[in-house]
Formats: structure tokens, sequence, C-alpha cells
């Protein structure tokens, strides 16, 4: 590759740590791609450093030590999760988001590239420096949230089931309690999924009484693992006291009526 | 903000269009964002192309008109996909991922934020510029999967369930037969999802005899909508004749022997 120009290595700099979040990177590794010496990609790193916070698109940690390096955080800004919190809560305002029954239309939000991504850099921001070895969600509208907050934590995925398939090998189920309908349910893990003593967290979409959450704490004791957080997009107002403590939302449904055709939905942030 | 220089003004046209894939954006946005004239910006553009070529990291599309501007689109080059490809084979290849009754355990994989985005760039790579209005995948293992290639493509998911819940409303239901098992399931999809007279494709991990794809082809044909491509992760070789044509695959898988612990998968591509 012939010889890059200054704006040239920054601007690569900059996609390769955005397109890689939370990924350890050492020195030597992007003076090999760019062919340059180290002090100039020191210099490098200062302009990308200052140039994301000027633009507010997160944070490089700079990892001392032998094993050390950079990294990129895409810590979203205060006024930027402001911004997306107003936005969510104008869209989920919306009457003709009302099902009969009492219930809130929110798959297309909850599905769309756009909209996750920016819920799960909210989520993601509570989590980076925490440790966290693995994403766990449960089946199914959940895990495009999940999954994107795996990808800027830079940790794996893991779907809970409901029924186990003969392509997952053995597994452990257990049963738990809905905290809302106190319906049992089954939950089913494979076995080689997760490794023993890992601290997990938990991110969904919504959150009525926490029996899910609740029953991912405990199929996470059976694999020697911790459950150390939990977040979901939207929280029922009530049961206010949900089967868990430790979790976050970004709203809170106090309520929607289908007879007077009216959504009640605040920020919880 | 203060003035922008060269460098910054081309590392953070990067970033923005490469965090949004597919996104139109007119000049008039840029040089706002960045308070540059549009000469200035239009050599920006054509030094972030040429480090796009560079790199390999993709390509910006140029549209002309009053509705006018450019896109990214993150086209994964021939060489990065021939070494995800072999990095496939070689991990997939493994005998701890036999597991009992000839199955090959591929979640870690396919819920893996690293390898599910190189996989979806393969996948976006084949419907950029072909109107393509969603992506539909079955629940549940291919889920993130496809979630990455309609973030690629920056189109919506649709995830198609299994049964019905109270939330989603009034929801089209259909009988498909598997084409490996013979067995009869359920697909739904809840009425509002889907806009009439859209282009579809579905996005799935695995493809046995088809009958998954062939039953997304039917229920889009009650939204009447078009099934215009199907992509999966790994085809088994046998059944050779699926229930629908046109798709592709990225691997082939021949056989999983659990006596002699042997696995015989190959690139489709």
């Amino acid at each position: 590759m012939e010889k890059l120009q200054r704006n040239e290595r920054i601007a690569a700099l900059l996609k390769v740590l955005s397109d890689n979040p939370n990924k350890i990177y050492t020195l030597g590794q992007f003076t090999e791609m760019f062919g340059t010496a180290k002090s100039t990609l020191s210099e490098d790193i200062d302009i990308v450093q200052k140039l994301l916070e000027k633009f507010q698109f997160g944070t490089i940690e700079t990892i001392s030590g032998a094993s050390g390096g950079i990294r990129y955080f895409p810590i979203m800004g205060d006024a930027d999760v402001k911004e997306t919190v107003d936005e969510l809560i104008r869209d989920l305002s919306k009457k003709e988001r009302i099902v009969p029954g009492g219930f809130l239309y929110m798959l297309d939000l909850i599905y769309s590239p756009e909209m996750v991504s920016k819920i799960a850099r909210i989520f993601a921001r509570a989590f980076y420096n925490k440790n966290v070895d693995y994403v766990l969600t449960m089946e199914t509208k959940g895990i495009p949230l999940a999954f994107m907050t795996a990808k800027y934590l830079n940790i794996p995925l893991i779907i809970v089931r409901h029924s186990n398939e003969a392509t997952d090998g053995a597994s452990v189920n257990i049963n738990y309690v809905s905290g809302s309908s106190r319906k049992i349910q089954t939950m089913v893990l494979p076995l080689r999924a997760l490794k023993r003593n890992s601290n997990i967290i938990f991110i969904d979409d919504f959150m009525k009484g926490g029996g899910t959450a609740n029953g991912i704490a405990e199929i996470a004791k059976e694999f020697d693992c911790q459950l150390v957080g939990t977040a979901v997009l939207v929280e029922t107002a009530e049961p206010a006291k949900k089967l868990i403590d430790n979790f976050f939302s970004i709203l809170t449904l106090y309520g929607v009526d289908d007879v007077n055709m009216a959504i009640d939905i605040r920020p919880s942030l």
C-alpha cells in the first residue's frame, strides 16, 4: 500500500475503532496497518480523541502495560440520550399504536436498525468497564436490542429459549413464574453456551413484573454465573415492585387507554 | 463548534457515513454539520472514497438530482469475503462442535457480534441497489444475522413468529410444511408489520429442505409482497433440491459423522 496521508490515517483509524467498539488494539497493529512510526500514530490518536469529544461520538481509552493499547467506547453524550428519549416518547405516544386490549404496538421501533442502535448505545454506556462477559436475552422481541448492546460491548450474545433444539446439545432447563400473570414457563440454555463464573447482563424490550429477569438470574446461578445488571426499554409503572431490584429502564409506561385512545408514557431516566 | 481541520472533517464524514450505511445524506447536511463550502466538501468526499477503496472498506455512491446526495455501502471486498469463509470453515470443522445425533453446534458463531457483522456484510453486498424494502427472518436463531443485514441495508427487520402475542394486534397466520421433516408448522405476522407491494428478502442461519423460505414466500403473498431473494449461512448438501430456487448460501454442509467425529463443510460461493 502507498504511504498514507495524515487525514487518511486519521479517518481509517476512526473507522477501524468505530467498527469494533470496546476491542483492544495494540499500537503495533496500527503502525503496521498504516506503515507509520509510533510517535506519529500517537499524534493521530490525539486528533481522533479530540474529534470524538467535539462530536460526542464517544471516547478512546488508553490501556497501559504489556497487554496495553487503545479501545473505543461509543458512549452516547447526554444531549443525544435526551434527544433519543424525546424521539421515543413522541413516537410511542401516537394513537395509532394502541392495540385492542390496552397494548402498545412497538415492533417497528424495536426491530428498526437505526432506533435499536441508539437504544443499545444508551444501554451499553451503563456497562463499559464493568467486566461484563455476556449479554443474555429471552427470545424473541428483545433480541435485536440485546444483540446491538453486545456489539457495542464487544461480548457474546446468548439467547435463552422456551424449548430445546436437537442441534443445541445438552441443556439446562428451569421453570420460572411470570411476575405479572403468574404463569409457569420454561427457560432453556445449552450447557456449552455459557462459561462458569461469568458476569452477565440481561437486556429486554419490556418489563412488567420482572419474572423473566428473575428467571435469568436463576438460570445464571445454575452456571455459577452472576446477573450483574438488567436494562429494558420500557417498564410498566404497575406493579411498582418488580421481582428484581438491580435494573434500569429508559421509559415507563403508565397506561394505555383504548377507550379514550390515550397513551401515558414518560422518561424513566 | 470551532472550525474543523480537513483531517477532522474527513474522519467525521467517514464516521457518520459508516455508522449509517445505505442512508442518503444531502451535501447540505454535511456543509452545515462542518461549516464548510460545497466545493471543499466535494474534495473531502473524494479523499474518503479513495481511502475506502484502498482499505476495501466499501464505496460511496453519488445520487444526482433534486433528492440527490451521497450514501455509503460497506461492501466487503473479495479478499475479505474469502478470509471470512476460510475462518468459518476452520472454526466449524472443529470436532468439539459435534452434537450427538450428527448435528453441528453453531450458536456461538451466529450470536457473535464480530462474526455476525462479517457474515451480514456478505449477505448485504448481494442486495445493495436491489430495491429491497424489508429483511424477514423466522424466529429465533437467524435473528442476529437478519438484523445486521437489515442494518447494513438500512431497512427494517421483520421477525416472523410461531404464535401471536396480544401486543401485536391482528395478524396473518399461515401453515407451512417443513421441507425436510414434513411437519406442519404455523407462521404469524402482524397485519401492520409489512406494507403492501414491498420487496422482501429472507435471511436465516440454516436451510435444509427450504420449507421455511417457501413459507415466507407464501406469507409475503398474503401481504401482496414479493420474496426477491434469500440468503443463508449454511445449507445442507442433501436434499439437493430445495423447495425454493432463488437463494444463496455461504457454506454447504455435506455431513456430520458423530461416530468417526468428522465434519465435512465446504464453501458454497
